[in-house]
C-alpha cells in the first residue's frame, strides 16, 4: 500500500482526480467506476485489505483518511453508517477546507444537514447523496444518485457524480436527497403492504392471486393522473371531490372493512382511512375529496 | 307511459331485446346506450318519471318490474343499492324464469352468491357485474365492466354486454366480479393514504409536493415487476428476498419511522409493517422477502 498526496507532476486535470472514503460493496463498486473512467483515484478504507482489488485496477491507497481527502479536490464518502461518518470526519477534521465532500452514507435528512454545518465551519463545500440502487448497478442507469446540497460545487463536479448513475439535483438543502430517499422508499412499502392486503382479501375469495397481479401491475400507470391531482390538491389546500365526496367514500370505506372481516382479513389500515373520513366529514369538509385526508396526518396521541 | 311485454311482431332478435331496472344515474345511461346502439330497450324504474327521457329516445317502459323482465331475455339490473335488489327481485319472483339477469348493482361477493341462488332456484341464470368508471363513460372504453357468473349466459349475451364498456369475465362464481372490484378499490386506497402520508412528510421537510408528486406519479409503471413477483412468491408459498432479506428491511423501517415521528408524522402503518417483519424474523424468517409477512395479515385480535 502506497500513501499518496496531490501532485502537480500528474497529468490529470483536477476535474479528474476523486478520493472515495470507504470501500464497502457499494464504496468500492465507485471507486471502481472511477478507476473505469480514468479518474486519477485514490481510495482510504478503515480496514486497509479491502483496497488491494482497486489499487491492481489503478487507484491509489492512502494511508490515513486524512491524506487521502488531502489527495483530491472531490471527496466521496460511502461508509457503513452516520456513526462512521462522524468518526471519520471528526479524524479528517480540517484537512477538508477547501475540499467538495459528497456524502453517499444511509443517513436522515438531519444528519446531512449537521454534516453540511460541519462541512461548512470547516471551509468545506457538503453535498448529501443517497444511492437508489445495488452496487452492481454503480456506472449504469440503473442506479439513481439522489444529490442536494452545494449547488456551486454540484455544478463543479455534476460530470464526475454523472459515471455514477441517473443523477437528480434536489435542491441546497442538504438535507433533501435523503427526504426523497425516505419519501421513494416509504412509497414504495406503502403500496406493497396494501397491495399484500388486497392479495390476502383476493386468496380469500378464492381468485387468482397471480392474475390478480399481473392485472395490477398492468393499470399501475392509469393512478399517475390521481396522484398529481392529490400532489396539487395538498400544494394549494384546496380539496376537490377527487374520487367523489368524503361522505360517498365513508360509506364504501364501511364495504370495504365490512368484506375484509367477513373474510378475515387485518383491517387496521382500512378502519383509519375510516376514522381519518368520518372526522372530515363531521369538521364539515364531506364534500372535499380524498386529499383533504392530508390535513389529519400529524403524529397522533 | 306505456306498458309492453315481448312480442313476436318486433323485427328485432331475441340477442337485440334488453331490460333495464332501475334509472338511477348509471341505469339510465346503460338503458339509453342499449337504445342509442338499437336495442329494443325496454325500462323501469320505482319513480315513474325517470323514464321519460328514454322513453323519448325510444325505449318503452313497463308499469311494473316483472313485466319489464318479461318483455327481454337479458334483465339488467342496475339499482341503489343490494337491499333495493332484494326488493324488486323478490316482486319479481318466478317472472325471472328462463331469463338472463345480470345485476351491476354494488355490493359485495357474498351478496352476488347469493342473488346467483335465488335465480337458479327459479330457473333464471345470474351473472353479477360491477362497473368501474362512471356513467358519462356508459358505451365507452374508459368504463370497465368486470363480470362474474354463469359462461353461458355470458357467452349468449357477451356482445350486449360489450356494448356498455371494457368487459373482463371472471370466473363461474358470481363473487368474483365483486372481489375484483373490492379488490382494485381497496389497491387504489392503500396507494392514495400511502401516497398521503408520504406526502405529509415530504411537506415536512420543506419539499415540493407537486414536484414529488410527478415523479412517483412518472415511476408507478417501474413497480410492475415487484408487484408481480410478489403476487408470485404469494401463489408459491415461498418467499425470496424481494427488496432483500426482511432482518435487513427490519433495520430500515426502524429508520423511516424515527424519520416520520421527527417531522411530527402519524406511523401507525410504518410501525405495523416493523412489528410484522419483526414477527417474521423472530420466527426463524428473516431471510425471506417482503412478500412473507402475507403470512400474518389474518384478522387482528
Amino acid at each position: 500500500m502506497t500513501t499518496t498526496t496531490a501532485t502537480t507532476d500528474n497529468p490529470t486535470t483536477a476535474a479528474s482526480q476523486v478520493t472515495v472514503l470507504g470501500l464497502g460493496s457499494m464504496g468500492s463498486a465507485i471507486a471502481g467506476t472511477f478507476v473505469e473512467r480514468g479518474y486519477r483515484t485514490t481510495v482510504w478504507n478503515r480496514t486497509a485489505s479491502k483496497s488491494a482489488p482497486l489499487v491492481d485496477a489503478g487507484a491509489t491507497a492512502a494511508a490515513t483518511a486524512a491524506e487521502a481527502v488531502a489527495a483530491s479536490p472531490l471527496v466521496v464518502v460511502c461508509l457503513l453508517d452516520s456513526a462512521a461518518v462522524d468518526e471519520v470526519l471528526a479524524s479528517v477534521d480540517t484537512a477538508v477546507a477547501g475540499k467538495v465532500l459528497v456524502n453517499l452514507t444511509s443517513g436522515s435528512p438531519a444528519q446531512a444537514r449537521a454534516n453540511e454545518r460541519w462541512a461548512s465551519e470547516r471551509g468545506a463545500e457538503y453535498i448529501d447523496g443517497k444511492l437508489m440502487g445495488d452496487p452492481p448497478y454503480v456506472g449504469t442507469p440503473n442506479i439513481t444518485v439522489l444529490l442536494s446540497g452545494s449547488r456551486s460545487a454540484f455544478d463543479a463536479h455534476e460530470s464526475a457524480l454523472r459515471e455514477l448513475g441517473g443523477v437528480g439535483y434536489h435542491g441546497e438543502d442538504a438535507g433533501l436527497a435523503a427526504v426523497e430517499f425516505m419519501a421513494q422508499v416509504a412509497m414504495g412499502y406503502e403500496m406493497l403492504i396494501g397491495f399484500l392486503h388486497v392479495l390476502k382479501l383476493v386468496r380469500a375469495e378464492g381468485a387468482d392471486v397471480t392474475e390478480f397481479g399481473e392485472r395490477v401491475a398492468g393499470s399501475l400507470a392509469a393512478y399517475a393522473p390521481l396522484l398529481t391531482g392529490i400532489a396539487k390538491a395538498v400544494a394549494s389546500g384546496e380539496y376537490p371531490p377527487d374520487l367523489g365526496p368524503l361522505r360517498v367514500q365513508a360509506a364504501l370505506m364501511d364495504d370495504m372493512i365490512d368484506h375484509r372481516e367477513s373474510v378475515d382479513v387485518e383491517a387496521v389500515r382500512m378502519r383509519q382511512v375510516k376514522e381519518l373520513m368520518d372526522r372530515r366529514v363531521a369538521d364539515g369538509h364531506g364534500e372535499q375529496g380524498f386529499s383533504s385526508l392530508f390535513e389529519l396526518l400529524e403524529k397522533e396521541g
